[in-house]
């Protein structure tokens, strides 16, 4: 089984932003694929891939320890 | 001796880039001191606190290899 499930997440501006996230991302048990569509300026949609549905409280913890923030 | 430098660097957008920039030139030999002024969107200032004056391509280079370009 796999899910994709996209985040907007603010406060990226630029490939250190990206790597930062998909490190952090990556970490997440269950994990499988990253996915970060940059727009600097706005919310940027992060596409995660996993084995099963995260909970989104986990993705919210690895968004904010990469130091952004997911979008309200 | 030591002499302070300033330099103009576009492309810098975030702390990260910061870091990478500040990483880059404090492995040139004769660096002391190097403090960005981030200005996203526009050029940051660089200054370079040095032993002795700093060959500017070596400067050039640095910031080259950490991916941002001195405004000309």
């Amino acid at each position: 089984m796999s899910v994709t499930e996209t985040y907007q997440v603010t406060g990226m501006t630029c490939g250190h932003c990206v790597s930062a996230v998909v490190a952090e991302l990556g970490k997440v048990p269950g994990v499988r694929e990253v996915h970060v569509a940059l727009k600097p300026g706005e919310a940027s949609a992060v596409s995660i891939a996993s084995d099963a549905p995260l909970d989104p409280s986990t993705v919210r913890e690895a968004v904010d320890e990469a130091g952004y923030d997911i979008a309200p």
